[in-house]
């Protein structure tokens, strides 16, 4: 599939099964399967003093770390539960403009590993580092703990 | 000033300075000057498995420790910009269902300690813990650090 067409498909994901995301007026910039960058505006996001409301930065730095994960585990053809276990941010300045999430897979051997657990125990951790930029500045830093579970069938 | 009209202005403030707590749809459902509660429906914060999207939950954690020192801080005539600069979140289970978010302020020592340090230094930094509650359970933990700065006279 084509990067563009992967992009598409992959925002008519997000704006489908995770609605807050279309009111945090994200787009997918760029998604090629190791790694994703995600905008969002400012406006939407704003908080009293015109600088980005701490709480849209933490979610759209989560949403890097999932939806990365999430669309790299469907390319996989694996179709498993991924929640968050453990989300911690460092907010290192304030974010005065649009601003935009990125998020890159592990090395293909730590991916690998992952895959591999995944499939033996049915359970699998992957900790992802993001980070925020406004205007090429790096704004704040994520350390997210993801936890994909491959899901029982439907009873 | 009466309780009610107190959750009242707390919610205008946040509703018209904070538009995405419009969206997240939250509602003060406490606030007495040292602790607040903030729910938020599933609905609009859902995810792709029926449970709460992690960066939701993130932000109404976050939400509910900015409020409560902006709102603190307002009762004392201190007008200062606040920030989150350190926002640690653990999710300890899936939340299946409208969640809440509360927190409450220190001890009256520290809390005079933070407000000595802010008229002195125009600079202080809490530390305060959130818990968010699904059914009366507890599904997540939320550690933030958030500064106040005194705001510098308008030019």
């Amino acid at each position: 599939m084509k990067n563009n067409e992967l992009i598409e498909e992959a925002e008519e994901y997000l704006f489908t099964h995770i609605p807050i995301t279309v009111h945090l007026g994200v787009r997918v910039l760029s998604y090629d399967g190791r790694s994703i960058e995600i905008h969002a505006p400012l406006d939407p996001n704003i908080n009293h003093r015109e600088t980005a409301f701490g709480g849209s930065l933490s979610a759209v730095a989560i949403l890097s770390g999932w939806a990365l994960i999430h669309l790299a585990l469907l390319e996989e053809d694996v179709d498993a539960r991924l929640v968050i276990q453990k989300s911690s941010m460092d907010f290192i300045k304030a974010v005065e403009g649009a601003f935009m999430a990125e998020c890159s897979l592990p090395g293909e051997e730590e991916w690998q590993r992952f895959l591999t657990m995944l499939n033996r125990k049915s359970v699998a951790r992957l900790n992802l580092k993001s980070t925020v930029t406004c205007n090429g500045e790096m704004v704040c830093t994520h350390d997210g703990t993801y936890v994909a579970m491959i899901k029982e069938p439907e009873r």
